[in-house]
């Protein structure tokens, strides 16, 4: 065992402390705006035509299995890399298609979180310090989708439509625009029952109807696709998802590379794995199997029927939303199972484990308190409160089957603390 | 003291039960649905264009003071009845121009509650067995507005703009959308936090979107007005409430005449009394002296400056909204006052006094507990529990000075009860 002095540990705390109040101004003060829509190919640092992006910190491509392996090969087929499932593995396993993670990229994964070149994505730009990220589009509202590991006719029938169709032409009405600043309607969609992870529905409706005037404009210079573009953005309440995903993701990188700070800037999984960064640890996952889940199901399945493909939606829990957020969410019970009860408390104790309350999304049920937000590695190893994450559920074979909560394995927050304690002694 | 045979006495109680079962399943079994948007007199029944309707059960003009009576007053000046105020109040003293209520006519008032001839009015009917109420449309976001008692140049643009460009627009889009069922709105609105009466934002919210299809093909037709209409709906997150008061009165009107029924099918307030009306006793309106109410007030006002100018937007807790489903709604607390506990506290008792528990209308929090619905006046004379109403708040002099809770006075539950024991002995 170490001794240290007194002098030595205030010291240390001092610097903890003071690293810490600057991660949490960063995620506080962070302005994201969606300023553009565009192929990844177009946008994304590093992408290539033969780069595949998926969730979770990085695995030997023999590691992936299940609905991730299919959704990677899927998204092969897809942009036409390969022909058939069997050359696409071969491809991989060659290094012809490169396979890398969404994070390496400033992507975020939806569930298996398939990016190919072609791909429209969501360009989010932190106007506090111009940090980027990105984040694909939702698929709709069928339980078979790419991100869910299901690749077939009709699901490369929903990825044609949003290249071809919904990813221009949003892309159009928001540079008209100038840009969607998201925090105003992430605010907004707090005091109506989302809480911007498994809930979406608001925020959806909110971000709508500032695109209204600009998709109006665009009919009258007879854009044909204005309106199927508007059915897809009726027809999907969940499609706020992907931005508060991408919003999500510019702020905790923003927040991330604080020296001395022990707060979480990053949380995502893959098929095998559940990871977690840290602000001042540098680029090191840390990494545990994945956890339990507490599902509820769609007609027709049991818990057995669960797979974990991936997912990276967490980031939202990673600057305060989704679970850290659900008493401002009580019509997720529905979706997810719990009570009202539940939620409360299970809301309650993530200001456990938080560094500070959030001076702007704010939760009614709470008096308006802030949402808890920046997650400190040291009060979740002290109090055992692991964080609580909104999740959907993807099924062996493929595609949704529910939603659930789920709790981060406390085992990646002791080993953070481990580095933490011999990189800052 | 008359006594009766417990014969008689189960006789009785037999028939109220009967009764009051079919008068709550009217109620939950109404569709309103908006059919149209057209000025008052060509829909409004019995409307002329001498006449303006005004919230209340009737009183005689000498009796209008304060707000209601400008209200009234400017009314007559926007439709070019009158010259000047002077004149105005003459020619109503002499009947030129008729005061009614709006009552009368299948309209309900907001606060003041004022309806000239040329006002668009909401043209509500219930599917179910074609119950038609009306509602004239929210004026704008101004806190000084014709139904809080201010007539000015800046009034009468706003109700022009509101006659010659959103009414028609509004009208051309629904008639194109034949009809905009409004109970799947306001089921859904509940899940979103508001409670349809002092919180309207996501029910206004899904109505634009449900107009959105015909506004681009109505733009695409060279319609000018299309994106005035659109800004006038994105900055009023309370338009919707005169939707959610027609259908109530759709919906309670239905209720209304159900021989032996106890059930409460209509509140109302003027300047001097509140009134209720009950489903199997008639016309009659029991009055009592307004109550003191709860106001959260605007900055800079006192409860002294605190005025009734009249309202009938507690129709809609006569249907089980409003203060009947706070708890839907826990970012009201903002806008008029209280908090979550409170709320709740406020919420549980209205299943006290009330019927049944609405089959579609649910409140999340609750676990999707459906909302208390029918309002029973033995109930309320047996329990002391009083409605409670969320209401906007108008200022001596005119305008919105705030927002707050009321509770209905016993006065009114007693003299029903009286008189229903004289008509059903």
């Amino acid at each position: 065992m170490t001794s240290r002095s007194p002098d030595t540990v205030t010291e240390a705390a001092g610097l903890r402390a003071r690293a810490n109040a600057e991660a949490l101004e960063r995620l506080w003060s962070s302005e994201p705006v969606l300023v553009d829509v565009r192929p990844a190919l177009e946008v994304v640092p590093g992408m290539t035509a033969q780069t595949i992006l998926t969730s979770g910190a990085p695995l030997a491509w023999a590691d992936y299995f299940g609905g991730q392996r299919s959704g990677i090969i899927g998204g092969a087929l897809y942009e036409g890399l390969a022909e058939g499932e069997e050359e696409a593995g071969e491809l991989i396993q060659a290094g012809q298609i490169r396979v890398a993670t969404c994070q390496e990229h400033g992507c975020i994964g939806s569930l298996a979180g398939i990016y190919t070149a072609s791909m429209p994505v969501f360009v989010v730009e932190n106007a506090r310090d111009g940090t980027r990220a990105f984040c694909n589009l939702f698929e709709g509202p069928s339980p078979a989708r790419l991100n869910y590991g299901v690749y077939n006719d009709a699901v490369r029938e929903s990825l044609t439509f949003i290249q071809d169709v919904v990813g221009p032409m949003l892309g159009a009405a928001v540079r008209r625009l100038g840009g969607v600043p998201l925090r105003p309607i992430i605010r907004r969609a707090l005091h109506m029952g989302d809480e911007l992870h498994s809930r979406n529905t608001a925020a959806t409706l909110l971000f709508t109807r500032e695109l209204f005037p600009a998709l109006l404009e665009l009919a009258l210079e007879q854009e044909e696709s204005v309106g199927r573009t508007l059915e897809y953005l009726s027809s999907s309440d969940y499609f706020f998802l992907r931005l508060s995903m991408a919003s999500s993701k510019a702020t905790a990188d923003s927040a991330h590379g604080v020296e001395g700070s022990s707060m979480v800037s990053g949380m995502t999984f893959s098929c095998r794995n559940f990871a977690i960064r840290v602000s001042g640890l540098g680029d090191t996952w840390f990494e545990a199997p994945m956890p339990d889940m507490e599902p509820k199901l769609f007609e027709g399945f049991t818990k057995d029927d669960v797979e974990y493909m991936g997912g990276e939606s967490v980031i939202n829990e990673t600057v305060g939303l989704g679970g850290f957020a659900q008493a401002a969410a009580f019509p997720l019970q529905e979706y997810q199972g719990g009570s009202a009860e539940r939620m409360i408390a299970t809301n309650l104790e993530m200001y456990e484990i938080t560094l500070g309350e959030h001076p702007e999304f704010k939760i009614p049920y709470f008096g308006f308190r802030g949402v808890p937000t920046g997650i400190d590695i040291y009060r979740v190893v002290e109090t055992g409160i692991l964080p609580a994450m909104d999740v959907g559920v993807a099924g062996r074979g493929g595609g949704q089957i529910g939603a659930g909560t789920l709790r981060a394995p406390l085992e990646c927050f002791e080993q953070a603390a481990a580095e933490y304690r011999r990189r800052y002694p």
